[in-house]
């Protein structure tokens, strides 16, 4: 709505239904990521598997996505081609970053490059796709729209990095989550596949050793892990590339053009991404 | 594309693409119902999810429903929405219906008009929605659509009717699945609950038997349900249901309209469902 509002703040109530299409397909993903991930809290309750179980998951998430696009499809008619084509493009999208998230628990091949990408399709082009909605509702210039796109792409990514970085040197307390989730079980974020280029040979054996260990006492291994990480200089490199792509979203968003005020609006919106305590 | 071709056969390649999206559609269900249901095989090979994973076919579904949803959108211009909202409106039916599919089972109060909602809801608005997007791009009148959809209902519902009968009173060289799956696993069909209201007390009490028994014969459970069904004269009973629905489904075709050599054509189509034999 913020992203329409750039362009004509009178068209703002045509870009309601829209939103609510975006934000349920979101919830959606959830819902299938959670049984995929075999995650068992979210929002601080049971996921829907866990407190139905993995059928009731499967078919409310169908529903919830047929219902998303009920919504998407309440766009005023002028936009309705052009946003239902982002919004299918952004679905498939979507999927193929959770597959790929799934396929690299088992590889240890993984580059920087391919965990961004996969980071851009899992979270990033949803937060781009719903600013560029609003644009084509609003009636923004196609280029202006790309990088109102592109300005939800990269403080995706940069949103998506913090959160990686605030799972290992984030404040337990102001973080809101277990500090230290990532290291446990191994997830492959920018951290560790960092940790891995830039260690010695001897430090990465040991971080190895760590990844491969099936007993370990849980604090130790985070700490280990961490120390380990500080002397590959992870928490700096991650946070230069958190930088620059926050930075790069801001240069989009001027690109993108309207009112200085709501530029300033969505402004905010990205430093409070980037702020966020919990 | 039989449906579009009743009232406009100029515009049949027009329905291609939304043809081919409800065909997508319907198979994503086959693999989220496959992986719900627990069943192994599908059209004679592993189901997806037992060559696979479950977690690759919820997600190929997910894709799947998309790529649907981006082939329906291909429909022209001018019959966009209304066909997108038959085919959402639908979509959330076929839900419903696997949902009462799966509550059917651990329930044992279902009517037989609860069921004939089941499968309306789970198999025959799709193939009335067919016919009907059809209808909608060959550009008919509300009314005949109407009817058109009416005949695919009827015509869906005698089909499955069929299908019960044909899994318990079938000849397996020609029906091509195994007889008598139904009986085995206790699938609240047609057929037993029709049993269950029109058996006398003995024989009711002779059924719940075999339906409570843990351990048996699978030959001679089918045998003794099939005999039990005999008594009840379930096959009669769901054969002249079958024809009602049948003959019902003529009626509408016949005021659906069109030119009689395309009404030959769907009718010899209502009639190739009946006749299968396999």
């Amino acid at each position: 709505m913020l992203g329409c509002s750039l362009y004509d703040g009178e068209k703002v109530p045509l870009s309601l239904y829209p939103a609510l299409g975006l934000e349920v397909f979101h919830n959606f993903t959830l819902l299938h990521d959670d049984i995929m991930d075999g995650s068992e809290m979210r929002r601080n309750q049971p996921t829907v598997h866990k407190k139905w179980n993995d059928n009731t998951a499967i078919l409310s998430g169908d529903a919830m996505m047929i219902l998303a696009y009920q919504l998407i499809s309440r766009s005023p008619q002028t936009a309705l081609v052009p946003v239902l084509e982002l919004f299918s493009q952004t679905g498939l999208e979507v999927c193929e970053g959770q597959q790929y998230d799934m396929l690299f628990e088992s590889r240890n091949d993984i580059k920087e490059s391919d965990y961004i990408e996969m980071i851009r399709l899992k979270t990033a082009v949803l937060l781009g796709a719903s600013l560029k909605t609003g644009a084509i509702i609003g009636g923004a210039s196609p280029e202006a729209a790309k990088h109102l796109y592109l300005f939800g792409i990269d403080a995706g990514i940069s949103f998506q990095l913090q959160d990686d970085w605030l799972d290992v040197f984030g404040d337990a307390a102001t973080f809101g989550k277990n500090i230290g989730g990532d290291i446990v079980t191994n997830k492959k974020t920018f951290l560790l596949i960092n940790a891995l280029n830039n260690l010695s040979p001897a430090g990465k054996k040991e971080l190895q050793l760590w990844l491969n260990k099936k007993d370990f006492d849980r604090e130790e291994k985070i700490t280990a892990v961490r120390n380990l990480y500080e002397d590959a200089n992870v928490s700096i490199n991650a946070k230069k590339r958190m930088n620059a792509y926050y930075e790069n979203s801001l240069l989009h968003l001027k690109k993108a053009g309207g009112p200085s005020a709501i530029q300033e609006e969505l402004r905010t919106f990205a430093q409070q991404l980037m702020d966020r305590s919990r």
